[in-house]
């Protein structure tokens, strides 16, 4: 029955084909939109270029050290995991930046035709990463019919993830942080405008970051979960034969096949509240995906108990998606107090805004921890990674209704730019509104995801090391705890000074250009744009270079001067903290970001007014936080987590 | 032998008799400053009497709770626990609040002359601290002759650091940030100024919180430490006999005999330079501590190789505060880089000082980790028990010389509102300001011994728990680490917030007076003081109950209903957070704090540059971090640590 997996995976490539046919075949607006449009799609291609250059780079340093360390099979599943992962960015990317003023266009008939091409491009790099991971996981696997040698895959995915959501979130906030303080404050220009050198920067950012990196990110976790539970699921056969082992595929296939089917409901629907639209498709996926977890745990594991573990990853994922947004949303209590509290000052704007981001860490943890103690009680570990593998089978449509938001951003942006029709503006913003708060949800559902893989991948490691107990008495365990604690700490400080520091660069280059070029501020030349890009790419890949290093080579590190009992307390504890900053960096950022927002609705003086000032340098502040550093930090865990399980054989 | 100790305990308690005549019978200056000496001291007393009625309804709940659930002699253990921590708080204040007029009147004859009378009174605090600790241990043991009955000593002294740590922290900052809001940006007044109605409530907020709430850390951080090394060493009767139980105090009392010395050394001192008349102290201290060290290892123990154990945590203990140093000296690197990064703006300001908070974590935790690994080492956990005593063990002189700058502080406030002339200040300006530095280093100090008192306490709950191991690959202890890692978080918030809420009343009280009181902004009329005190001590014990409640139901309702390895769980994942977090809090708001200072030095820009206005903001932002959250979480992950091993009988 395992033929059918590939077959899913493929199907779904199919279905992604016919989205991106669709998009291409759409009216790309008039020239001076399609001139914005291709300077955005050569700078993203631009930063692709050289990112791919850097991962090549890796790649060529990684290749002989695994090799000689390890085995040829993991050298192969390790380069292919890679590959994957960089062609699904390298897809979603290109279908991301082909949509932008497509939308644009079609949002001169509405919000419906908006969606209509927004959507599917969002689609496309959800579906890729799934149908892709379905393809490389399944033809793997049966090439070579061990999961240890699958650990490789996930290597491969995480280092690429690294680089997509660590780079791309630098990049990002530099190109952000870079037009925003020259323009708006120092040159009085309103945001998007074509004068900016940055504004292409920015909007190249939205894909690199948003688009790209997050596909990335769940690209990993779905790898990673993968690996782990075949490798749990090895550990059982005499329960359940090779379908523990092949089993956790097939239920993501299952949940594969339910987002293809919710994708294309919300396409079809010509209903214009897009709300209601994406929540059906939502709905559908996760009815179809339940009902095929019933089939799957009864009438393929005969084991209906797993059932219950197969059901709880979901249901905390929503559940901790909602109390995100519940932490981050304008229509919520604690962001209000925090806009009412930015009236008496930007330092009570600031303790607020990080009392909320602590604040937000409780109920997704509890959330988190109770989804851990009923999967294990219905199936152990395997039970566990079963539950995630669930959680992170319907991906395909999150990472779709996560990843159009910053499309119709571009397409706002391109509106701007070229100077469209005010009520085109509103269209694509409201479009990118209901992104935004769909974001939020996804985003608490993104961190809880990596969490569950990450446990599964420690307890993965745990086996694989042959630990029959990791014993918090035992002091190496207790170093390796602390160890691993630091590690989300020092990567987040790491992160937040590279921002500044790369911001710094890119606010030089637009004050240079605003200085030198003649003609510029008054609309009359045209910026450097490319420069901008060029800069920010830089400056980004090369920050990211020293704590991706310490990242990569601190569990191996411990490893070998340590031992194995002390890198499972650096899993654990890089975990732990990880987590907790993740959620902390990425509400606080949220509840920042959305107090001004909701401020700028004309609230407690709205625009201009003090407290609007006060909500500004929170946002500022929480730029880097939600969007750079927190997201980072998933990324880390699940890292580290990748790399003890692959150097588990050397050090058992 | 064991009688000698009790003997220290009370020769301690002599000194701090003589120190106190020597205080009393100096010259309180004139009238004026008597009259504002007396308001502080009577606010002062004030917040006392306040919280030890707070305290008393909290020992009036919890005595038949302890009674009928544990035993008799733990019941009187706790009380006198909590009695004694509140004597040495009283002294201590009592003593602070004599000393500051009389170092500002001492002040006049120049450094020495000063610093002659404030030291003692920092001394007093110290040695009252550990004087007390020694008498009520040794005596209790003797009388009872079970260490695990002297669990309720540590519960006790817990339960009163909380109060006054968490209380007073609130009370501190909300009296500051009324004063200093009001004050400095609505009227216009200088800081310290008399027609400020919140100025004395701010003076006694020094007192409250960083004399009194300190003196009580460290006297829980000694109590719970010697109790949890006895407690290991009745695990050791068959290697050492009962030295095993009574050594641990043995060796506490040498280190209070070091202090006692090292303080007179101080004391003596005709010398001009603070600084160095400070660290001659500690350098003897230390010195004769080893010594002691040495001598107690090799002949009374009869094992030399614990002397490597009792080494270490002193040792460990100066590196952490020299890390925490580096990163809050506005004589190193990162606060430098902070103060230039201030000219940039106020959100760059902000997230520079998260990003140095974070990232002064990493040494502080690896030294940390590298002291338990040599200590257990040396001598399991009995030895990183050892280790943290004598770390302990010369918290005399460290509290000593922590707590003399509170009083040259309000020495100054009393100075400014006397209106004394400009030299004076200068004066006690100079000892607040090494009172500064030296208090960077034992902050550092305080939050590394409170990480190995707490991890002494784990070992000791795991032997008294019955707990062979404690298997992080078990669900339970996986869901423990996830609740305890998240107590810290929530803890801050509640922290944070309720400064927060605090400084609003204090905001509105100084607002009304300064409306409704006629004469009073031309300095014809006296404000209501005492108003202020009061709203500030109320609102402050008010706001601590539910978090506190919080914590010490936490680690009951776990232990109850999801056993002792979640609860395990719950004591690693808050000890790991906890400490993480406090660094962070710590060095994040000291960093900020001495930018500002190093900016109104005179550089990039000075006093009402624009970099001064966003370091103004990035301080005010750090005064809860520092002095609220920061501080109180190392009570909170000792506390939970305490209550665990006080019903660790009841689950086992």
């Amino acid at each position: 029955m395992f033929w059918v997996v590939p077959l899913v995976g493929i199907v779904t490539l199919l279905v992604v084909w016919s989205y991106y046919r669709q998009i291409k075949k759409a009216d790309p607006g008039n020239e001076k939109m399609q001139e914005i449009s291709h300077a955005i799609r050569t700078g993203a291609f631009a930063f692709i270029r050289r990112e791919y250059t850097s991962v090549a780079w890796v790649l060529l340093i990684a290749l002989p050290i695994i090799y000689f360390t390890l085995d040829l099979p993991t050298l192969v599943t390790f380069l292919i995991g890679a590959f994957l992962s960089l062609l699904a960015g390298f897809i979603g990317m290109n279908a991301a930046t082909l949509a932008n003023v497509r939308t644009a266009q079609a949002a001169k008939n509405g919000t419906v035709a908006a969606l209509q091409i927004a959507f599917p491009a969002g689609a496309i790099m959800g579906l890729t990463v799934v149908g892709l991971n379905l393809v490389g996981i399944s033809v793997l696997y049966l090439l070579f019919g061990e999961p240890e040698l699958l650990t490789g895959y996930g290597l491969g995915s995480s280092l690429v993830a690294l680089f997509a959501r660590f780079g791309g979130g630098i990049y990002t906030k530099a190109a952000d942080v870079g037009a925003d303080l020259v323009g708006k404050l120092e040159e009085g220009i309103p945001e998007d405008d074509p004068r900016n050198p940055a504004v292409i920067a920015d909007n190249v950012g939205d894909n690199v970051g948003d688009v790209c990196g997050m596909g990335s990110d769940l690209f990993e976790s779905e790898a990673e979960v993968m690996v782990a539970a075949m490798s749990l699921g090895a550990t059982l056969t005499a329960r359940y034969g090779a379908k523990a082992i092949v089993g956790p595929v097939l239920l993501f296939a299952i949940g594969v096949l339910a987002s293809v089917l919710g994708v294309y409901f919300i396409r079809m629907r010509k209903n214009s509240n897009v709300y209601s639209a994406i929540n059906n498709g939502n709905y559908v996926t996760c009815a179809l995906a339940v009902l095929g977890g019933f089939f799957f745990t009864k009438f393929y594991l005969n084991d209906l108990s797993l059932f219950g573990a197969v059901m709880v990853g979901p249901i905390a994922g929503l559940l901790v998606g909602l109390a995100s947004e519940y932490y981050t949303s304008d229509e919520k209590q604690p962001v209000r107090a925090l806009a009412a509290a930015a009236q008496t000052g930007t330092a009570t704007t600031i303790i607020d805004g990080v009392a909320i981001g602590m604040k937000s860490t409780v109920l997704p943890i509890l959330i988190t921890a109770g989804a851990v103690l009923i999967a294990h009680r219905f199936g152990g570990f395997f039970g566990l990674a079963l539950s995630a593998v669930s959680m992170l089978s319907i991906s395909g449509i999150t990472i779709a209704v996560d990843a159009y938001g910053p499309v119709a951003d571009n397409a706002g942006g391109i509106t701007e730019m070229a100077g469209l029709p005010e009520e085109v503006r509103e269209v694509t913003d409201t479009l990118d509104s209901v992104g935004n708060s769909m974001a939020a949800v996804t985003k608490g559902f993104d961190i809880s995801a990596a969490a569950l893989t990450a446990l599964s991948l420690f307890a993965a490691y745990a086996s694989a090391a042959q630990l029959e107990a990791i014993d918090l008495l035992s002091p190496s365990v207790i170093i390796g705890l602390f160890i691993g604690g630091i590690m989300p700490f020092f990567f987040s400080a790491q992160a937040l000074e590279a921002v500044g520091r790369a911001a710094g660069f890119m606010i030089e280059e637009v004050r240079r250009q605003m200085r030198e070029i003649p003609g510029l501020r008054e609309g009359k030349a045209k910026p450097d744009y490319a420069r901008c890009v060029d800069i920010s790419t830089r400056v980004a890949l090369k920050e990211m270079t020293l704590p991706s290093v310490i990242a990569l080579l601190a569990p191996v590190v411990v490893g070998f001067a340590l031992g194995k009992e002390a890198l499972a307390g650096v899993l654990g504890g890089s975990l732990l903290t990880g987590m907790l900053m993740a959620l902390f960096l990425a509400n606080s950022g949220g509840a920042w970001d959305n107090a001004k927002k909701y401020i700028e609705a004309g609230n407690f003086g709205g625009k201009k007014s003090p407290a609007h000032e006060a909500a500004v340098i929170g946002d500022t502040v929480g730029d880097p936080f939600k969007d750079t550093a927190g997201p980072s930090l998933n990324i880390l865990f699940k890292l580290v987590e990748i790399v003890a399980l692959t150097i588990a054989p050397l050090i058992r």
